[in-house]
């Protein structure tokens, strides 16, 4: 008989205490924060339709469109495979789900609907170094909200939870664009198509070039704005076509930049001015401002970006993005660029898709998986590994309902505690409470259950020593940080040596 | 173009905030028991190669095998389908993926590993009134832990969760049963083979049959462990072809009940004497009674009941359920029965199927949807399905930095509060409270502004006059439960309203 090899799938991970009480802290906080705003929690299932979900991914043009896809096995061979009920997906995010649920229960939902959903998403990409196919994201949504200052609150939510981790103004940035004012340069420009939904339209390409302003620069943007741009291995990416005047309007509102809002609006309003949608877009991008400051969220920590374009072809309105912009390093010292955390924006055709009628929406994600690394590299938030405040050793089988009897009375006073039930000696039990990092352990045996007391250890003032200490008697004479304890007192001397109040 | 039909695959549900306020203070509630006995937690993949997962399910035997899997992508059509890359399944269970990361990580873990999970998991089984295709289990388990001490805090475990969820002594019982003692009796009975594992097995016919006890009665289970059973519709279930000694034999195990566990053990030592096996189940059996007694976890939360089977054949000692006895009507006064919720046992092979190395491991599984359930008949949890406060309605555009502002202020001191976003007059507002249950209501326009005050509604007061109201003028009339404050404090006044500290 073969035995199977323990192995995780390829882009799949494992995460253990240390990381996991640290996320849970981290999703306890945004939790907290978007329910201070009202939003409501909302759960759909792991599996959708493929038509469901519809193809919003930038892998949409591959064979699997970037999605992890099976047969319907309630369907069987009975339909084809062109059936809408033919293939079942794994969410690869989720917006395109709370779109299905606000078409789905539209009659019953209140009015906006504004919702929370944390939840794993999956996507079938190349996986990478720190690139998972697996990741956690936690959105907020206002649905039924016309007004782009749902928008501008979406903004301060990103910033009041950046401000609930601990990180200050100058340590994170939220920028934020309007894909109509994407529209209006476009407009300019004399794009007869400016569906940027289509993405094999000129629109499109040229978005995408747009967006890689980041990693190849404006000679690189320009190349791909042109007849396009051979990289470094040789592979050759098609440009956009755009004309030499085009390329230049195009470069010209990228450069409108400004720490100002408003200083934005004006230059970008100069550009694009002979567009209507256009000008409704930086009338947009005024009414948030003014509602920003209006709640005291400054130009320091929402700004404006003509550069922002988030992938997605859904978003019709504002878009944003919530940046970590103070310096991280990695164990060796090496900077690391983690950047984007939350993304978002207003999709106001998501649920047309379903119903045919317009529904107003806008909202955004945080990136769990991402933003979970930059705190522990961070390395702000007290790390543990453990749960247990005090271990209590096992040195005598025969007295085992006496243990469990103490860490119960110890455990009703809130105090964490662990019996250890492997099979070792002394020595190898504190070794276990050091490397899970137990603050506490609690030694009794015969002698001291017939004394009515127990010896206390404080490994945190013994760590080095405990590691040689290997049998019973040797750890009495050595005793570090030790003391002998009345069972009567035990809980009140645990509680204070914890710093329990 | 065709609009895709906005449903949920078959089998698969959303849940909403009524269910979910509920469900969040479930888990955590479950959690911190868990932690209080220094289990940490460990999260692994939705997905794993299927012959990681191994075949443990019930539906085993079904084309399917009772789990939803799919084609591994990264293997295409490089490998055959009997390769072991060949499939990928979505989880079934917890314990399954614990299994493969102790096997995994074993020079890395701590020993013993003690880890709690939650998360959902996923069956392909015909779905049915409250039988769904996903749902979320919350699981702990200890590995690496020989003595049976640690079955017994399993059982202290579940009631201590138990009770942390409001359920009393008497309201809820943990059966044990081992699994040592069934193949006592299935060896004094005079079987050759007595492995459960292997589900073609006489054995695990019989142990099926007996699982059945709840639902057909003895009469239907003799039937079972005779030739046979035709059931109304007509169907053949083919019996375990017991001689009739052999069928007295077991129905007098069967009914070797007593409230008192060491009565329990008394009686079916008695019968088991002539097995090895048998009497060193009874032996651990013992051993969990003394430790339970002392930590005060008397016969009547913890009992020993012989017909317990679990249906799971991996387990090799003891096994246990934790059932809620009270009683639980739905809405129309009709009986529920919500029967067991937690389920677990000892599993000392399943690592082995990795590394071929013996590890002792024990723990249990807690159904959180069955429990919601329960938890939502029973009514004596609030019941929530907003997080707001306080709404603070929207009457001028003109205002909206005002009211960002304000909104702002009320949730710096804490109160959770949301500006009606939408597009709708102000009765239209207060409905929307109304529906989403928010307590209170502030509302401010161009006047109150200028006399630097605002109207508080307190809703509670009056829910049914405010669905009355449509328009402001109206609103002003009647005024029910509504207060002028000052602006300068109106935090304080929300504060003292709602009843915060």
């Amino acid at each position: 008989m073969s035995r199977p090899s323990p192995r995780n799938v390829k882009g799949f991970r494992d995460l253990f205490s240390d990381d996991l009480l640290l996320k849970q802290r981290l999703i306890d906080a945004v939790r907290k924060v978007y329910e201070s705003y009202g939003f409501v929690p909302l759960e759909t299932p792991a599996v959708e339709f493929v038509d469901v979900l519809g193809k919003f991914l930038p892998e949409a043009h591959t064979p699997e469109g970037g999605i992890f896809s099976f047969q319907n096995p309630d369907v069987g061979s009975k339909v084809g495979r062109a059936h809408p009920d033919y293939w079942i997906s794994m969410r690869y995010d989720l917006t395109a789900p709370l779109a299905r649920v606000v078409a789905q229960y539209q009659q019953h939902l209140p009015r906006p609907f504004r919702r929370y959903q944390i939840g794993p998403v999956w996507r079938l990409e190349k996986p990478g170094l720190g690139r998972y196919r697996e990741f956690f994201q936690f959105d907020f949504d206002s649905v039924g909200v016309p007004s782009v200052a749902a928008d501008a609150e979406a903004c301060a939510i990103m910033c009041d939870v950046f401000n609930a981790l601990g990180f200050e103004t100058g340590e994170y940035i939220v920028k934020v664009n309007n894909r109509k004012v994407m529209q209006g340069i476009l407009e300019v420009c004399g794009l007869d198509d400016t569906n940027v939904a289509d993405e094999t339209s000129q629109a499109a390409a040229i978005l995408r070039s747009i967006d890689k302003l980041d990693r190849l620069g404006m000679k690189g943007v320009r190349e791909l704005l042109a007849e396009g741009r051979r990289d470094k291995t040789g592979d050759f990416t098609e440009g956009a076509k755009l004309s030499e005047d085009q390329i230049t309007l195009i470069a010209g509102y990228l450069s409108a930049q400004s720490p100002s809002r408003s200083e934005v609006c004006d230059r970008v309003l100069q550009l694009i001015e002979g567009s209507e949608i256009g000008r409704e877009g930086v009338h947009e991008l005024r009414v948030m401002d003014s509602a920003l400051g209006g709640m005291g969220y400054g130009d320091d920590r929402v700004s404006f970006d003509p550069t922002i374009i988030r992938g997605l072809s859904y978003y019709t309105g504002p878009v944003f993005e919530g940046q970590l912009t103070v310096p991280i390093v990695d164990s060796r010292g090496r900077e690391r660029h983690i950047g984007t955390v939350f993304g978002g924006g207003r999709y106001d055709d998501l649920i047309e898709r379903f119903t045919g009628q317009k529904v107003p929406a806008t909202g955004a994600s945080i990136g769990l998986d991402r933003l979970l690394e930059a705190i522990k590299l961070l390395g702000r938030w007290e790390t543990r590994t453990c749960t247990s405040d005090v271990l209590v050793t096992l040195m005598d089988n025969e007295y085992l309902p006496k243990y469990f009897d103490m860490a119960n009375e110890i455990r009703g006073s809130g105090i964490n505690v662990e019996v250890f039930l492997g099979k070792a000696r002394i020595g190898r039990q504190l070794k276990y409470a050091d490397q899970m990092g137990i603050p506490v352990a609690v030694i009794a045996g015969p002698d001291e259950f017939l004394e009515g007391q127990v010896q206390v250890k404080d490994l945190r003032a013994g760590m080095a020593q405990s590691s040689q200490i290997s049998e019973r008697e040797q750890w009495r004479e050595t005793r570090p940080g030790q003391a002998v304890v009345a069972q009567s007192h035990l809980v009140d001397y645990l509680r204070e040596l914890l710093g329990k109040e």
